[in-house]
């Protein structure tokens, strides 16, 4: 390989399953010998008071001195006034897009065989603002606050990765026949960076009824840019066509090049320190956040022994209907490297 | 029949293929012998200043004073600076609630076979409210209201729906992880309703997690009950799983037992006036009419009638991938009453 300077990694287990999927993306690294030296961070077990939150100030450091981390299911305690870890994440590392390549498993059955799309979404504003107030009893308002720097920034970031990963369509997803200022803003941005790359196909697709395309037709998208909530929503619908959170890879991206790569699904509590989680999410966004360094050939070759292992059939965990524990599918996608 | 009063019901025809469908509603309806007057008026044609929208004054007072109708669709003329039609409507008629029956139709494949489900979508507030404004330059904000009064009224529908229609649970889907303070009301306000129905299950559902199951398994789903963007999204998304707009029904509820009746798929221009469109979402529409006037038999027998044309596949029109014309499709529908 050309790149043997070793890369230091910030990986953030993550509680509940987190420890033994983290264990597993560590294994496969070393089996197929990349050069990433992982800075471990357990966050989410204490409040930090330099931050109020979960999170430590020293291991956001970490990600912002190494510019790269890994990140496992975290729970947030519930109703103790401390803001959401992930809220947290994003809004400390200024993580304004969230990437999540929705790409058909061979061997998975879904409804589905023909995805292949990558949802952006901006990470960052519009309904995530915090601002809700009682207007009067009874009456209550939520502003949602789109603002033209962080939608150029995320659309300029997903031409950027229909450029870069030889895809030929972008499509922006909205509500701007109603939220006519709002996500008119936001198109406007679209439309601004779109023309500066005009070999990329773009349109405009309105949210409700790109919702009802995806479920008749998902091969008929490319990459889908959008705001905050429509991204948390699309994303999520996008993750259930090829099988669900536990099969989606899930990439956070900031300034100057910073990547957090995240398993999106949850801590499964009922089934942590049981060896039996399967670790495909994290392990495909492991591939995701060596893509984003430019090691594309151990990315390539990790992500088809996963996929081997997946339409093997042999070694699935529970969820995908099989037996395997943790551990023995992870060795056998180290076998199939 | 021991409903043998005639009942007038006020029928817009809409534009586009409207007129076509609502012609086969109206032949299907003699065939039945359906015990209705239809008042019909056309709107969409020009500005009524009484109202600063397509819709006249007339053709709204109808509805109020039969307090039933039907709907063909509608275009709102772009940038004229009047009100959407649809939306003049909903806010001028109270149309609170939007009520859409999602069942899978044998005979027409879809990637599911088992949908049953009802979404019900406030249809007056929220994201809807219009109340957008540039704090400064390049940033804009959108005002969700969320109240009280609509919320328990669209809840309250909810669960009548539920035990007038034999069905078992309803589900209330939200963000109110994000959006607490407006999410959360509407939350509460089921949460009250609720209580007053044991016999009906309630849960809760945040809504990304609701595209996800429903795209994985919509059998999982009963009724839902939602605020209006959220039902906008995840009614189309449920019709997408049934086939699309042109097989799905609608019905929008307001005060006193008014109840309008819709076809939400476009006006399909191309094919206008060519004897080609399908009429199936309006004379599914026309059936939940019925039903809501309480003339349960004819309803009963125009659904199966129109089922089994489908079903048997001679008569469809070309969206269905078949070759009959509208006439030919309605004629079956009649033969098989
Ligand atoms: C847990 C929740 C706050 C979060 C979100 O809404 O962004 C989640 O749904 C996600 O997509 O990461
Ligand atoms: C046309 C548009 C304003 C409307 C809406 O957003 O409500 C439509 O999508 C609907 O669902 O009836």
């Amino acid at each position: 390989s050309t790149k043997d300077t070793v890369v230091r990694a910030t990986l953030f287990p993550g509680d509940g399953i987190g420890p033994e999927i983290a264990s597993s993306v560590k294994q496969v690294f070393k089996a197929a010998e990349v050069p990433i030296e992982w800075e471990e961070h357990s966050i989410g077990t204490s409040v930090d008071p330099q931050t109020n939150s979960f999170v430590t100030f020293d291991s956001m450091e970490s990600v912002r001195k190494n510019g790269i981390g890994l990140k496992g299911p975290m729970t947030t305690p519930i109703g103790k006034g401390f803001r959401s870890l992930n809220l947290t994440l994003r809004k400390s590392l200024g993580l304004y897009a969230n990437v999540r390549p929705c790409l058909s498993i061979p061997g998975y059955k879904t409804p589905y065989d023909n995805v292949d799309l990558v949802t952006i979404r901006e990470n960052t504003e519009g309904e995530y603002s915090g601002l809700e107030h009682q207007v009067v009893k009874g009456v209550v308002e939520s502003l949602k606050i789109i603002t033209r720097h962080a939608s150029l920034r995320v659309a300029d970031y997903a031409f950027q990765y229909a450029r870069s990963n030889g895809r030929k369509r972008v499509s922006a997803i909205h509500k701007a026949n109603i939220m006519k200022k709002t996500d008119g803003l936001f198109l406007q941005c679209c439309r601004e960076v779109a023309e500066k790359h005009p070999d990329i196909v773009y349109e405009e697709v309105i949210i409700d009824n790109c919702c009802m395309m995806l479920v008749k037709n998902p091969s008929l998208f490319d990459v889908l840019v959008m705001p905050n909530l429509y991204g948390d929503i699309i994303s999520d619908l996008c993750a259930g066509l090829i099988g669900g959170l536990g099969l989606t890879p899930s990439c956070n991206i900031g300034d100057n090049g910073l990547a957090l790569a995240e398993a999106v699904h949850g801590t499964a509590p009922d089934i942590a320190g049981k060896n039996k989680a399967n670790p495909t999410a994290l392990l495909l966004s492991s591939v995701m956040m060596l893509r984003h360094l430019g090691m594309v050939e151990k990315a390539d070759r990790i992500q088809k022994a996963i996929l081997k292992t997946i339409e093997e059939g042999k070694y699935l965990t529970g969820d995908l209907g099989g037996k395997a524990s943790t551990t023995e599918y992870t060795m056998a996608v180290c076998e199939h490297l």
